[in-house]
């Protein structure tokens, strides 16, 4: 099954900054439930819209989710800055998954971190060198980064490295040069692949069926995890439909269930 | 661009077979025109439904559309009976694309015709053994498909290889054998491959769905042509997502106008 880290709870959308700021814990306890509920394996966290608050706000995030999902979810803490994202993640009662490392020498400390605690990792496939441009390029930071995590005692099997979406509309090879490195990360590294799927839409018109619609072919192309809205019905349909179509799904059993839990839900559609 | 062959006029629909018998005139020259207008660049005819009187049905399908639609769409020629096939092209003003032939010695004579009249033709990629069962029958069958046709002096560039797409309801494994050809078939042979999508979904609910999401992942193959129904718009939008996202939509300037013009038809999706 693909790993759904629901996107949601992030500072940055206006709605959840105004949330954290005010400490609506009802928002944010319906947020966190209704993508657990939407089939999030992990509950994204991210609190930098406020960067001079962005730890307290981050410990406070933790204490709510945790509260509303007890172990039922895996939490995500989604920092830039390590000094925050080694103290949140002191805070989880349980291992969060690790949102993110890369090749960057800062983000070196972090990877001890995520070994020693056992942490899942997302790690972008970019370094010193800025954003990858092709596919060579980010096959080539994902094996970097896969050594320095197996060197430093992370399980490559925690390890989810982060293809690098962006979006198509200033760039037209982009959709395709992300979609290219899923399939060969996959055939030449065997190591698990990620990617955050709405990137690839960002300045155009019409982005849900951009999105759904790469989701299908990043699942084709054999990704491991995505980052995305859950509650996304149409998004969550089509990744049933694309792992019906790819042979991934026993019988077509997963994607019945879910038409039929679609029908009894909307049963003009 | 995906060459797009519209499956709407053929007689084993019952509206069609019905029409077709009454010699409803005013409907056929709606399902063409509507397919047409949808972005058709062939209008599939098929009368195969009454099969004593096909070659009846056939010629009568011929000169209502060919009245209608003059030389703005090429009409497909679809009959499994090599009689009619010869007795339809020879009735039809402009070369019509014939669908369809195979590696089945039946069909051999078609072959030449098809060269001497200068048709694109369909091959499917089968032949004695009957259906393809893995990617590499479907390669082969395709090789063997593509010797003959050049052998008789068909320009390979008419050639549009039929991958045989089967459900994934009945054999989980059809599906990605399907899309698996079509990147070989491209990579391997340069022959332009071509796929009946509806038949990924035979026999499973929310067909559209699948059909659409099928589409997306046989354009990122490499897709060169469709048997499909035009007059859906979701499937129609879903193929320029598609297109858009690979990379083979400059500027995404196509998705952009599909977009544009879906706007101004359904303001509210």
């Amino acid at each position: 099954m693909l790993r759904i880290v629901g996107e949601l709870i992030n500072s940055t959308r206006s709605r959840v900054g105004s949330a954290l700021a005010a400490r609506d814990e009802t928002f944010i306890r319906r947020l966190a439930r209704d993508q657990h509920e939407a089939g999030a394996d992990v509950i994204d966290l991210n609190a930098g819209g406020s960067t001079d608050r962005e730890l307290e706000g981050l410990l406070w995030l933790i204490e709510i989710v945790e509260d509303e999902l007890g172990t039922d979810a895996c939490l995500g803490i989604d920092t830039s800055d390590p000094d925050v994202m080694e103290k949140a993640i002191a805070a989880c009662s349980a291992a969060p998954m690790m949102n993110s490392i890369s090749n960057e020498p800062s983000k070196l400390p972090l990877i001890e971190i995520a070994a020693d605690r056992g942490c899942d990792v997302i790690g972008l496939a970019m370094g010193e060198k800025g954003m990858p441009k092709t596919a060579d390029d980010r096959v080539a930071e994902t094996a970097a980064l896969l050594e320095k995590c197996t060197a430093r005692g992370v399980d490559p099997e925690r390890l989810y490295v982060d293809q690098i979406c962006m979006s198509v509309a200033s760039d037209t090879t982009q959709g395709r040069a992300a979609l290219d490195a899923v399939r060969r990360v996959r055939d030449e590294l065997a190591v698990k692949t990620l990617v955050a799927v709405s990137n690839v839409s960002f300045g155009l018109p019409g982005r849900r069926l951009l999105n759904r619609t790469y989701l299908a072919l990043l699942v084709a192309a054999g990704l491991d995890g995505a980052i995305l809205d859950p509650t996304d019905r149409e998004l969550m349909a089509t990744l049933c439909a694309a792992r019906a179509l790819v042979g991934v799904d026993e019988y077509c059993m997963g994607y019945i269930g879910h038409h039929r839990a679609s029908q009894a839900r909307e049963p003009s559609t």
